[in-house]
């Protein structure tokens, strides 16, 4: 395992800037735009089509994949299993969200069947991780103020972040796509998906502190994406090493 | 009838924050996450998905629906429909919003449809609701500079608001959406939807003061959608009772 | 020909404000509402609809039509072949949008399908307008730090705009609308779009000196099209005759 720490996650956001990954995004309408705005400031190059007929050749052409369970009708669910099955073939890092599984059965069945085919990466709130149950060498993320990862015997923990995010529909789906970007620039999932979660977590709280109210923040949030460096990760990243609490917990 | 004044329209809203009504809204993919912004930040929960096969789950879930016609397609109706029938079974307040029912036959129609259905509230602009006719015991929202609310023989104007509203795409389909969290908490519709639209015109007051512009209004407004409270209502509400003018033209 | 210079930008998006030109745009969900800002603070009106059965009522009552490329699948061709053949039928304006045309080799072909239809713009980056080649008699326009307008032997070139705009999603197909709104005030194609062009890269250039970065441009971008005016256009505007660089190269 590559570890984690500050240094480590600004190491891994200049590796995503250097390389900007191409990172494609199935996902509901609702946060398309803000998603692609992230991906951008963070140094990534998003694509979005749903389409059946077009999801093949983005994905073929994509580093990673975020898969994100928003507005699931038959054609969706066809996108998405075609678009995991490119990424799947050509063995590159996908995660998904299941978005919502508590709210309705078909998606937490639909949940369950991508589960099945081995994403690099689920990430979910307490709620939504609950249901989606034991995923073995799969990393597990349950978002909430305190971001809890977890891949086998491994656990950190993430501190960053802001009360605002809670209050910005998509930030979430963001930060998604933001972890699908850094596991397209490193290999090891709990590494990258730490990184990426310290690095928004970090890049949340500078814009929260110029912010008047969750309106604001969301545009400032972009801006702070874009400017955050290892001047702001070393003294501000909080990542917490959690074997101890895991052994506790089993 | 519960009445109508600042003091009430400021009493609803505590009650919306304290409640957090789920919110479901089927409405066109333009403006979705402006729409689950607003009510996020007014205190309610939003949900967006149209696919067929979820939106019985969401709107029994739901506290209220509210239904807004664009980009209507077979599916589309279908799914509103489906919206609809578990709205009204299990007594749930909704509201349609005809949006450009004035640009399309077919868009009309399926206004008249819906409104035969008897929806809590229906709104439009002045060219939409000619359009739309009488709609007796369906509280009627005519918008405009002056915003005029009407069930039965009681009315009421909302003199809040500003210019940039119309500058910015969705404005009216956030009001909708604050309007259906506040139908949620009030029984009353008059009641409820007049403070909803006076709530949203002086927060809309106190963006447009610090804006310069429609661009920069548009995130200063969620923050004063998240911000505005009996300070700024008492003092700011325009609430116009207009029993006589109602008589006069009749 | 009209001619292009920065008088003639002043006055065309004068005309554009003073005759609100109706803009009806198929285009993929993701920035679909930032388009819409754009179009209504530059003096247009714009809709959105991509249903099959309400293209042609909208299309028919818009004032010009524009297409972009963004998640095509059968029904999204079915109804941009219909907008297209009512803007013809019509005589009005339209522009085609080939958003990456090269990712996908269905996209290409169905750019192709639409430019020999003979749409009065294409405009695309250099590896999309690389692919779609020659289009004779078809104002082609190749996007970039410096946009380059060719019709026929005439060439112009407009070196606007802030790297600002390549971070924001969408800013590309919100500069499509209001090319179409500026084309429906002005026959002269090329006057028209360098004219738009300019604006839209002149208002850019004002709100990035006031942006702290591509998060807080989004907004300004948007107030700085509402006020965009002569006092600014007139000092700012970059517009090159290029007619013996064209020669040159041939």
């Amino acid at each position: 395992m590559t570890g984690l720490s500050a240094q480590i996650a600004a190491d891994i956001l200049a590796r995503v800037r250097q390389a900007r990954p191409r990172v494609h995004c199935l996902m509901n309408t609702v946060v398309q735009k803000f998603t692609a705005d992230g991906i951008t400031v963070i140094g990534g190059l998003p694509s979005m089509t749903g389409s059946l007929e077009e999801v093949e050749s983005f994905v073929a052409r994509a580093d990673a994949l975020t898969v994100n369970l928003g507005t699931l009708d038959a054609e969706r669910r066809a996108a998405i299993r075609l678009g995991v099955a490119v990424a799947r073939a050509q063995g590159k890092p996908w995660i998904v969200d299941p978005v919502h599984c508590d709210y309705s059965p078909s998606r937490l069945a639909f949940a369950q069947e991508l589960i099945a085919l081995r994403p690099t990466v689920v990430r979910g709130n307490r709620a939504e991780m609950a249901l989606i149950g034991e995923t073995p060498g799969i990393l597990r993320i349950v978002t909430g103020p305190v971001d809890r990862l977890q891949v086998g015997h491994s656990c950190v923990e993430i501190a960053n972040g802001h009360p605002f995010m809670a209050q910005v529909t998509g930030t979430g789906c963001l930060s998604g796509g933001v972890i699908a970007a850094f596991l397209a620039a490193e290999p090891d999932a709990l590494a990258a998906a730490g990184s990426a979660l310290a690095v928004t977590g970090v890049a949340a709280e500078l814009a929260a502190s110029r912010a008047q109210g969750p309106g604001t923040f969301a545009p400032l949030f972009l801006d702070a994406l874009a400017a955050v460096g290892e001047a702001d990760i070393l003294p501000l990243a909080r990542i917490h090493h959690d074997q101890h609490d895991l052994i506790g917990r089993r």
